[in-house]
């Protein structure tokens, strides 16, 4: 648990909050690249930290992150025209480049200098790994680009999507770090793998031993945990993912949701604050070996999600969600998967979303299972005290860039650590 | 009217105040029985004085009323599996009986004894009439089970439905105790009995005589009341109503809604607070003679209140409701019906949320017809104010729970006390 | 820009507020005529100012405008019987005539005189212009009838709209008194006419100069405006405007939408206060020649608003509105039309809802081109200053009551006021 206080210092992160000026220290998704597929595509708004923003694309390709209303009489540029190297407001046509300078103020008379006096608000971009980034921090301490191995690779070997989330950014989070609640919340109740929508299969590693030993280790990035599972002779299954600050979460997935394929896959998420109750979360695979990630991989990662192009809406909110309590089948739930719900990550979001806007965790009750979660706030609220003093975040550098995540059977008994030191830091380093 | 401060304090029943005090002394209906129809069925979400809960039946058929959320991370219950003897969470598998006792923490490790000391908040209920009663105040007052004759005569002998009321509980009770709007608010404009979910029958006794004398005397249950109604030669038509704190209505209906009808009935109605601004409505009638409750009074109920099985949504909500102006239709309003909406109780809801979410009562106008009205408000808010020093609340004995409300034609001028005091006292006592 | 307190002091119009005492020292538009279009007709609610009221005809045709809600118990008189000389509410059959004089308390004993104590606050009306008008102000500051000219033609010759705008009225006034904006919000991007509910024509006189130069004159009435756009050898073409305290924008539209063709036509708008965030426009056109207002500029008029029957709901709310983003269709923002939006008054409404309910003015940042709204402010909040001082608002006498709104070209460099100060003032007197 953790008091009022705590709760609401690690929960919000709109202007002027601790924990907002620590998320601004990083590199944050604002958009995925396909939402501006053009030079002058139209523009999208986007809700970033409590701020409303609008991306957009140039001429040339560059994109604009700004603030939302125009500098002259406030009018959404969301409605604006993007049109020839800036986005023009289509009130009284004032203009605005990437970077927020005022191009044009055509009603005003042809000798006037306004225009050289109105910037508006706007924020570092770059594009790297089918999303775009944005950078809401003091320019002197803008972090290298975010060349994690997901971003790396090519088009081909990765598969990247978006969800809102109707909670707060944490809820999503915790749901990442904490691994034993699979055993549950997706446990399959039928063999069937037609119906595998409603849960992960109960052949795999994880369903075989729902008591797994959990392990939390502290890094300079974030937390490094695994789960061990005792198979018996064959050994133990270890599957170890990283939480990298802020927002991360960096998931093994070579076992397949089944636990039956190897493959050299690893599953991503991101929790990123829209504003205090509501997040928009990037999931993505990619693959680190040499098969991409075909239409299978794909569909199951979809399926999976409880999606096809039916169960999402154009701004990402999801058909199954809380005004309809997530279309939970009671019966289902009886004989299909646990929770009675399809799709693994609209399980996820449904017990997160049951929670409330922003749970109380005061009136929480951690158990030993909750290690990875307490160490995960713990790392978070030490940021948010300690960012007021001038400390830099843990992980705002780029030595962590190279992490992998990674689930393997092991010889009973092994150091996991040591036998996996290198594969854990195994992706290449991008210069 | 009453002052701001009265409102405020007759009108709020959460946590910690005081009609929520007072409230909180007494059974109260917490479900229908139907709603958990079977053992292990789906829990349903339960609002309640401002609490969120979550009910739900056994393996063995007991009924469990706990807190909405998880003790441990919490996710709501409302999404858990009600299985082999408990509630289980969906999220991490812990396992709740009906007293709130938790049975199971399976991701903790074996030799945890965390359960032990985990236990969620859980309401007293028993199962009566159809209904599934809470009891949320101190244990040491529990008062004796709900034993009123509409939940002891035998099932086929009750017809009880709930509707959500979106206003104040007060407003709602209050309704029920004006019996003086039934002649206009419910009239009838036309004899066309197939158009009788416009209004009432112009023919009965109390279209007759538009000003019936009104009598109400304080009883130590709460009120009772009279309208009389001089019909000449034939007599005065005396109506007797209880209401019964601290939110019961119990009225006459042997005239039927025609006025035309004798038949052994009693309707009842409660209106139980969700929140201060939202009451779920409990009616009923019940047969205390011989003839049961058949299809021909249940449908003529049912539609009275202006509801066939198309008119009520899938949580108790009305089709008709204020984001449509409850379907009025004005043309009706001339030549049908009196307010031209469709059925007796969905007028009152409709002239009852009209109002507001909550009445602002300062600004009432009251006069020599709301006797009943002023009596009711000045014992609930006695009730309110005398809680605090250790009062117990009036009518939280068994002793009123043979009262039975009659209608009945008595010679002109009779004392209507002494006439009826056997019948208005006549119901079984159950042991 | 203004400072918060000032944005703060100038949009907010409830009771107690220094701009709201303002607004009811004129006549303001309650509702159309055709709304209450019989004797004894269905009541209508009006939100005017903050304050809820219901607007009725009673049987010998007089128009009440009173408290939405029945002195009595606090029903809403919107569900009332509109019969026999006054409203009747239907709870318990209290009945209301226009003054808001209790007529009948029917439930009350036959020698109550209660009903001689009870008043509902009504207001006084007129109508006029198919136009029902209420006046809120004080008795003796009662305005003369607003005898505008386009109250005062014949029915034939005059017609009038009205849809509800999702933001505060000051940003709709503002949209009108700046005329700039129509050179880009409204401008059409193809000469193909059939597709012109996406702009104005290219062709006409204000496309041909976008940057004209703008004077402005404090009157005694408000403020007199004009655009001057030189056309070459042609000479100027001058647009004249009002801006009428507190809400009316007069505006000269003899050129027609497109510009080309010449007729007797004034257009005007009101922007009423519903609440802060919500406000009514009326809309009209009227002509001040022999020539009929005809079906060919009616539906040009409804449909440059981006209006068929279809396009406005029972409430005068948008199909096209905040939640769909006005239906903005990208593809015709390249090709048809400068906003995409179809409409020439949806465009408005758009880019000022798009602002948010209230904008804050505090981060604009205004330039030489917004010297009308600039004025307009000023005067508005001199008179808000200045109202609690006992001093009267501006134009609250008959003498405006002439008032023309004229366009025409005039020779280059001519002095408009001058040339058209018998036109501008040249709308007959009603006595």
């Amino acid at each position: 648990m953790l008091t009022t206080e705590e709760n609401e210092l690690v929960t919000r992160t709109g202007p002027g909050t601790p924990m907002g000026e620590v998320m601004r220290r990083y590199w944050m998704p604002a958009a995925l690249s396909s939402e501006l597929p053009e030079p002058d595509c139209p523009p999208v708004r986007v809700k970033l930290l409590g701020e409303n923003l609008v991306a957009f694309r140039d001429t040339s390709g560059k994109i604009g992150l700004v603030n939302e209303f125009c500098a002259h009489r406030r009018a959404s540029l969301f409605l604006g025209r993007n049109e020839e190297g800036g986005l023009r407001c289509v009130y009284h046509g004032w203009k605005y480049d990437v970077r927020g300078n005022c191009l044009d103020t055509p009603t005003e008379p042809a000798e006037s200098s306004l225009k050289d006096k109105i910037h508006l608000k706007a924020y570092l971009t770059l594009e790297m790994g089918g999303l775009i980034w944005a950078y809401m921090g003091p320019q002197e301490k803008t972090p290298p680009a975010p060349k994690f191995e997901f971003t790396q690779v090519a088009e081909s070997h990765r598969y990247m999507t978006k969800t809102w989330e109707e909670c707060n950014w944490l809820q999503g989070l915790e749901g990442a770090i904490d691994s034993q609640h699979a055993s549950f919340l997706h446990r399959a109740l039928t063999s069937d793998k037609t119906r595998s929508r409603f849960g992960q299969s109960a052949s795999g590693y994880r369903a075989r031993s729902l008591t797994p030993s959990h392990e939390v280790e502290a890094t300079n990035y974030g937390l490094l945990f695994a789960s061990v599972r005792p198979l018996g002779e064959e050994g133990d299954y270890v599957r170890v993912y990283h939480f990298v600050m802020p927002f991360y979460s960096l998931r093994a997935a070579q076992m397949g949701i089944g636990g039956e394929v190897k493959r050299p896959l690893v599953a991503g998420h991101m929790w990123v604050p829209m504003d205090n109750e509501n997040c928009m979360v990037y999931d993505w695979i990619y693959s680190f070996g040499e098969t991409p990630v075909d239409a299978k991989w794909r569909d199951e990662f979809e399926w999976g999600s409880g999606r096809g192009p039916e169960d999402r809406t154009a701004d990402f909110r999801k058909t199954r969600n809380k005004t309809n309590n997530w279309m939970i089948d009671r019966k289902a739930q009886k004989t299909l998967g646990y929770s009675g719900i399809e799709g693994i990550n609209t399980q996820d979001h449904a017990i997160q979303e049951s929670m409330g806007p922003i749970v109380d965790r005061s009136h929480e009750h951690l158990g030993a299972s909750d290690k990875a979660i307490i160490a995960t706030r713990r790392m978070l609220l030490e940021a948010a005290r300690s960012i007021g003093q001038g400390a830099d975040p843990p992980g705002s550098g780029p030595e962590y860039y190279n992490l992998r995540a990674i689930d393997k059977v092991l010889p009973a008994g092994a150091h996991w650590q040591q036998e996996l030191e290198s594969e854990i830091y195994g992706a290449p380093k991008y210069a």
